[in-house]
């Protein structure tokens, strides 16, 4: 028998322990969040993405303190690497969170990025509905952008910022190759740095050379202090979010835009069992020694070779 | 009849088309590269990762110059969507490349790192298959170095070099989580910026922390000049990189590093394989947007759904 109830009274050991069985794959997470599935969808879910060294994660602690001043509820997922939200951070950054830690109206995830080849999104797309259960009507999801697993998490959101500063240069071509696309808001964060302007109108410019919809996305500038929610352009940032928000998720469309981001969902969730099947088959298959040494040998290639085993599947 | 000769024989144009159509999935571009596979395994493949700013591509320059004048044919994959050499550089830095472009010794390939999703790190090795085949005897494989895809990618290298750069502060995290331990050799670039010392002193202690094998990693200091092989410290670049062959390719355990590589290769494909299935699963599932109309209105859960997708594949 299931019993999401601690889950639904947002018991954070609860849900501590359904994230760490859901990591394990264990069958009985999976019924679990399957059972919870029919009281998630209330909370709003932003993504946070942009170069390293952008300041993402100053960003996501200012707006952690905003939303927490207007009484919600906030849930942090971090599948950033360079972020002090996650498990690959240093103990000073650890410690500079503590206060958050410390704050029940906070629940902070962090997600490691590697051994996950391919589940990352689907990792991501979990945990936010643990949270959505447990009655968190914040979520914000942290991920460095560059890589494809992370254009694909952002799917899961329901407003995607994007978030650069000035002084990268060249940089600034990580986020045309791909996140531009995904942007609903656009944050020149360290905003009293020189060349802010410059990086406004590269921006402007980008956004021009986008499929005409140039207009939607809203460039917001900030100057994110750690744990103020006064860190100037927050509540500008927020705004430009709920903006967003009623463009996109609350008028005409909206509906088609659910179905769009279920599917979304459904065809990851297909990949990444299909990803745990392939890699129980390999490693339940004894002879792929010999297999693979004949691939190193010359003597068989391998493309033939995967066309076989996944027939045998 | 597959005519595998024009590739053989090195000629660029074949080579492009079929490169074409392996991104296009043509069965008859498939069994190309396995009539091409018994004619490979005479390159040596060179991975080259680390985070954006770090200068990657100029460290690239500089080695295929470097080679180029000791009379080596180098093949260059490039996967950074903030590298030049990549489909999505600015008009600048293709000019600046116009100079390899005009040079038969040197063939540049970049992958787009959208639309990829999984498969990356297929293209990659089917790219530098065919590479191998046409009788390029060094292959550079540029990625920048952050999400799991790229971690990926390397495995597909001899050898992997990590580059950073002095001032990158707490971004060192992200070369810590995850690429410290598939780099072969560090590369500290800009070495004349202040902070080299400290960076060289960071990587060494982050080293320490490794898995007790902190001997067999070089770091060098490079200051690379765009498009000369004299750009400091890249002989000595190169010479590390040969140290670490010898260690690795040459001598024991050279065979059954050879066989954990193919098997990585392999699991790579079966993984690919599965997930063109699953596009094609979805694609061809007419019922999917009222399937996943149900699941936007939480009638249903998504994970039995794609439990059941799977099941029908």
């Amino acid at each position: 028998m299931t019993n999401i109830q601690p889950i639904l009274n947002g018991e954070v050991r609860a849900a501590a322990r359904l994230m760490r069985d859901l990591d394990d794959r264990r069958p009985e997470a999976l019924d679990m969040l399957k059972a919870l599935f029919p009281h998630t969808g209330k909370a709003y879910v932003i993504g946070i993405t942009g170069n390293p060294g952008a300041g993402k994660s100053t960003v996501v602690d200012a707006m952690i303190a905003h939303y927490r001043a207007a009484g919600e509820k906030v849930g942090v997922v971090a599948v950033d690497p360079t972020s002090p939200f996650s498990g690959g951070a240093i103990l000073g950054d650890r410690i500079r969170m503590q206060r958050h830690a410390l704050d029940p109206g906070v629940f902070i995830r962090s997600l490691a990025t590697r051994g996950h080849l391919g589940g990352m999104s689907r990792s991501t797309f979990d945990v936010a509905h643990v949270l959505d259960a447990m009655g968190y009507t914040r979520i914000l999801i942290e991920t460095v952008g560059v890589g494809q697993d992370e254009v694909e998490v952002m799917r899961a959101a329901h407003t995607t910022v994007v978030v650069t500063v000035p002084g990268l240069g060249d940089d600034i071509q990580a986020i045309k190759a791909g996140l531009l696309e995904v942007a609903d808001v656009l944050v020149v964060n360290k905003a009293d740095r020189e060349g802010a302007d410059r990086t406004e109108r590269d921006l402007m410019h980008m956004l021009d050379l986008r499929t005409g919809d140039r207009k939607d996305v809203e460039i917001v500038r900030t100057i994110a202090t750690r744990g103020t929610a006064e860190g100037s352009g927050i509540a500008e940032l927020a705004a430009a979010i709920e903006t967003h928000r009623g463009k996109a998720w609350q008028g005409e469309g909206a509906a088609e835009r659910a179905i769009n981001r279920a599917t979304a969902q459904l065809a990851e969730l297909v990949r990444a069992q299909l990803a745990d099947r392939a890699t129980r088959a390999m490693a339940a298959r004894g002879g792929l020694h010999e297999i693979a040494q004949s691939v190193a040998e010359r003597q068989r290639d391998p493309w033939t070779i995967a066309e076989e085993l996944v027939e045998k599947l």
